[in-house]
């Protein structure tokens, strides 16, 4: 069951302009603002709580990321939108079972999570992510 | 201040299209979405309610529509963030404090709620949105 919005995902060229401006919309302190490091993506990645949902700002660490070559082809700009389950294998099973394809396996992503990509042509032209929760080690 | 992500707005070319891939990704039926025509934006709007925030399908009315334009340049995709806030009047004061452009004037969106653009120079290349209260007639 998808019970919330846990991302909104936006790629950016320069992490610290951005969580600056964002900061200036938001009107939140540095205190809002948590940094991290997902090197199996290569991206650097700042989070802003906005009531239930985050703001993930991603800044390319190597021209390999996604992110790169995303900003080269559009731009710094909306780049996906997470949604929150309590089980990525059971939702992708039932996406699937709809005809969804996902992008790649289930592997984990920032703070450790779950994470789904699914195909943008089965979903509206939209990237969208399933997020699930912190798998045990 | 600003509480929420309000809704997520997403421009599509076919509405009823879009509402089934929306009800397929998220698994709810169709009475979780409400349909609107907002005039004056000449769109019709699907509401998707997910958690707190709403994801918003914008379809063109007419060719005037900034929807038509946006899908003309960008084709299908995300179009803006609208965050909540108790005064919408009062967050334009606090970001054009910050050297941040409103576009246009604060008017009356869907449900009648007052609705205030940024310029996406402004904010990182992302159209934002503040939303506000009803206003009373």
């Amino acid at each position: 069951m998808i019970s919330k919005i846990d991302h909104i995902a936006i790629a950016v060229s320069n992490l610290d302009e951005a969580v600056r401006t964002y900061m200036n919309v938001l009107g939140c302190g540095a205190d809002a603002i948590r940094i991290e490091e997902v090197p199996s993506e290569q991206v650097r990645v700042a989070f802003i709580q906005v009531g239930e949902t985050k703001i993930e700002l991603l800044e390319p660490m190597s021209p390999e990321s996604p992110i790169s070559k995303f900003l080269e082809k559009n731009g710094e700009g909306m780049h996906h939108i997470a949604f929150s389950t309590d089980s990525v294998a059971r939702e992708q099973e039932r996406v699937t079972a709809l005809g969804m394809r996902p992008l790649g396996e289930i592997r984990r992503g920032a703070g450790g999570k779950e994470i789904l990509f699914l195909h943008p042509k089965d979903t509206g032209r939209v990237l969208m992510e399933l997020t699930g929760k912190k798998k045990e080690e």
